[in-house]
């Protein structure tokens, strides 16, 4: 059985990412791609990576027939997001790759987001998409809401950890190194080749970065008491890729033996052996993620380091892996693709 | 029916590559993984970005049992490939990626390579191995030799041209930009990132790239007469691709005509609209190559510009859709996979 | 004695490299930064790599004061740059870094800019800003316009052959590889680092490219006959450098002989030894340009290669040689720094 | 007065940075390059970006006159340097690049580099080499011991707050990211471009780096009482750049206090405005420091952030600055060029 697929806002690069995941799906076919400024446009031009598919053209979104659709992917602008959404078919599944329905507390949205919600009475039905965590609420939803790609990789790193009670909660530090495209594809001097290439930094520095609603969210749902970590971003010269360094207090071996444990049947996380350390370059354009446990020279303390593809496992792999949960599809199905090495 | 695969020489990039695209064959197992240094290592210690699958560990040469094996796989250093050739079972089907059967006249080999041959009796029963151009003779082949992956970027920006005779062939100027795989996993001063990144040159200049040997055998031999390109090669802070411009005499729009019919009906090559030039960017990761046709302001001229992957099309993925041919798979099987961009 | 300085447009790249080269300079001072957008904010803001200088806020035009200024850099974008260079005092000496003085052709102007000029009087003026050809104009002039960073590199590796007449003027290829600084601080898509960053192509192909129009001026005026280049630009993944790789007929040695003869006495360019190729490796961040002259293997041809830094050789740093010159200052002031490596 | 210099392993990336900001000193003269494989060979073959230098040619360490030298920088791989800085002449000033000095501890010394030391009567001798911190001790010396890269980039991030008593010493975790031209010009494969680029990770985890020996006795000494900080190290693809992440616990406001106290009349020590993160786009190429204080959401905790280049401030523009102290040559001289950007 083939689904039929919707994507809104294809043109942006977690657009491109999800046609190029599809395209290598066995049961679903793209029907519609909604677009604003390049609406009109065909995909050679404005993906000619993919000028060999047969693809509709990107079209508005009023344009589009809604009656076969089975599914939904939004990868569009956070606000945006809610504001289209709201106005879909109640009938339609909606994957939904913004920020928009992250965030379960309309107050905690608006104080991460600067603006109140415009959909509030959804924000309740959204289940939060960190696949592996959520899995059955996943496959009975009808909206499910993406996770940020720093917010998918730090929990990686440490809801095992949290859940189980092994380390300290009160002194989680998650030290970010973040590629660029998970920026997108705007328009902003510091993305440009001259400016990135050469020259990495810090951002958002000091606790004020979108994805900590997330890990604020969850890991206080998770430990039945307020959570708050210390959250650093990086933007480092490299298209695609995050490495979250975490650095936790607790027993090496009782974090490690966690670890393996909670991923142990996880078919796209990998726990490396004790003692390694992960690299982006072994993940890339891949569903995978990587962890690591390294017992520091002091006692009690650790490093869990996590690596995925912002683009992958962190956005538009992590959307597909939901709707194939939300179409009772087999998980993996689209998504085992080795990662593109060097 | 699934064919039982062994790749020697395993461990550098196009082995890399080769198992990244048999994963996602359907009808391909490998059985065996030979490398010299890294004989005895695991998958995941040799390739950490495929440890997530169920592969047999390096072993050295003398250590597989070739009973059971349909095709083999090699990606060895030139020289070492042809001895290790000589002595494989006569009945093993055999995809040869160095440079040693490339050749059929052993003079042009001696004289490019700067050594005799040592399996001199072999070269003439080698076909060579591009694709589009050889598909009935790699079909009843049991070694095929993969085509340089500079050469094999030239020859889909020419060999229409020359066969058709729309291009002045005593005025061929190849300049290729060539990311840094190409060169492989050895160990080099100038493939360090210190000194690649913000550092390109060209290479091999004046004629002296062995990759020559190629085009003089192929040109000549479809024109019937000799033709002798010139070739520059350059070296690019990339990782993967190859762009070839080409600056040849001609009437751009028959030039543009004559593409565009010979590459009507591949499924790997597309032609793009006249005018249009292609990027690296937009082939990364796949088995597509990209080919435009622009008129230069000079009349009669034009340039031809082809885009491919040097580990993609230009060696593993063209290693591959040889072996579809030899063990009568479908010609695209395993191949069909979508770039990666960005 | 020290002169003092203005910038106008002092927020893009290239006035931050005038910036750079004018704080080691003996005889300068930086008196007004004038810029658009950024007006009314610090250096600090603008250039926070210049943090630690004493400079000047940046300004609007309109509040400088012009009469203790010895000399102005125009560092605006195109046909800007004439409308304010119009209106500058008629005794100020101004160097121009934009394409609006360099066509003397009041006709070519506008066909290969699209506008007339606002300034024609002024065009005749003008002195074509070559340094290395152009010196004692340069030396007398009021006003110099900068060359393209394209067109200086062509010609540093091409005058020399034309002027001797020891290349054939009919069969002259011209493909150059240029760093993305070259493109300025503009926010456009391809200039993205995801986009940019393993993508590179050609551009403005078939002959399209404006620095062709300098092409056309300087090698007509040097030939006494109409000379017309093919020129093909490709935009590669690094911030600075030019690579021109020039395809000429002419005896190897004659070339060679003509070009270490012509360069022998001057301080920013190196003749490589006959058979050399350049990197952009290393001219980094200086204002040499390293040439070499390679034999072909095909009788009667060679390949020409030069390389210079876009921002420094190729633009700010023969702005400054030029002022030096116009100044009454030693021409090599301020500009013999080593490049970096790496 | 011109100080004669000689350079002990000049072929490597801190020998070229040497020479690079030697040609731009007043006051010091080139004498002597000594090399080992490349020993023999023109300032031309080894570094190419410096042939238009009148300089020596690599001369193997037994054929220098050491008779009229001042001083010599030792460039030399760790080991190698204390053998080779034993039998120079005992009236010979030293700047020692390489670990060998650094560690006044002998124990300390066997323990971190796995070898006992070999000339351990001039440990006790040798000055460290952090300028800003032993002025009065390296003016004074024979031998200054350079410091680590990384070393001293969390030392600048971190100094000023332990001598201070403002940050709680048990609880410093340094998170650095460091370009790929501070692991030398060594040919290993993870220092390739094709596994760097896109491919960043972290590496010596767990408090293995050898640089912690230098944290540990520089911070325990300044804190009379023991210190250890937790301190990864991850490697990201760009050539220059150090980038410390520091997280510490005290009051924000009061850290920023201090540290913009502590660097007030420094030359190459930037303290930016409170709140704000420096970027290693901003010290390329130069001698400078940036450094910012930011206040983290939670109470009681701030992120310090230090960059600096790794070859110029943390190598050989510290080695010179040093011997500027060592020649009583003005600290500053040859060291206050802008640096590069973009």
């Amino acid at each position: 059985m083939t689904h039929s697929i919707a994507i809104l806002g294809a043109s942006g690069y977690t657009g491109a990412e999800l046609i190029r995941l599809i395209d290598g799906h066995s049961a679903m076919q793209i029907k519609a791609l909604g677009a604003y400024s390049k609406a009109g446009q065909s995909i050679a031009q404005v993906f000619p990576h993919l000028r060999h598919l047969d693809l509709p053209d990107m079209v508005s979104f009023d344009k589009i027939d809604w009656s076969g659709i089975d599914l939904c992917f939004c990868a569009l602008p956070h606000k945006t997001s809610q504001e289209v959404i709201r106005d879909l078919p109640k009938t339609l599944k909606i994957v939904d790759l913004s920020a928009d329905f992250r965030l379960r507390d309309p107050e905690a949205y608006a104080q991460w987001y600067g603006n109140p919600h415009s959909a509030v009475e959804m924000q309740g039905e959204a289940v939060y998409g960190l696949t592996e965590f959520y899995r059955d609420d996943i496959a009975a939803a009808r909206l499910v809401a993406g996770t940020g790609c720093n917010a998918a990789t730090g929990q990686f790193a440490l809801r095992p950890l949290i859940a189980a009670g092994v380390i300290d909660l009160d002194e989680i530090i998650l030290d970010l190194k973040c590629a660029v495209s998970g920026a997108g594809r705007a328009l902003k001097e510091n993305l440009l080749h001259a400016e990135l290439s050469e020259g990495y930094h810090a951002y958002a520095v000091g606790g004020t970065h979108r994805h900590l609603g997330e890990f604020d969210q969850e890991f206080t749902a998770l430990a039945g008491r307020p959570v708050h970590v210390q959250f650093t971003p990086h933007l480092v010269p490299a298209n695609r890729g995050i490495l979250a360094t975490t650095y936790v207090k607790g027993d090496a071996q009782k974090i490690y033996d966690t670890m393996a444990q909670a991923y142990l049947n996880e078919p796209f996380i990998e726990v490396l052996p004790m003692g390694e350390a992960p690299s982006t370059r072994h993940i890339r354009g891949s569903n995978f993620c990587h962890i690591g446990v390294i017992k520091d020279r002091i006692d009690g303390r650790a490093i869990v380091v996590a690596a995925l593809d912002n683009l992958t496992k962190g956005s538009s792999g992590q959307a597909l892996q939901n709707a194939n949960l939300m179409l009772g599809v087999e998980e993996t199905e689209g998504l085992m693709m080795a990662p593109l090495f060097p």
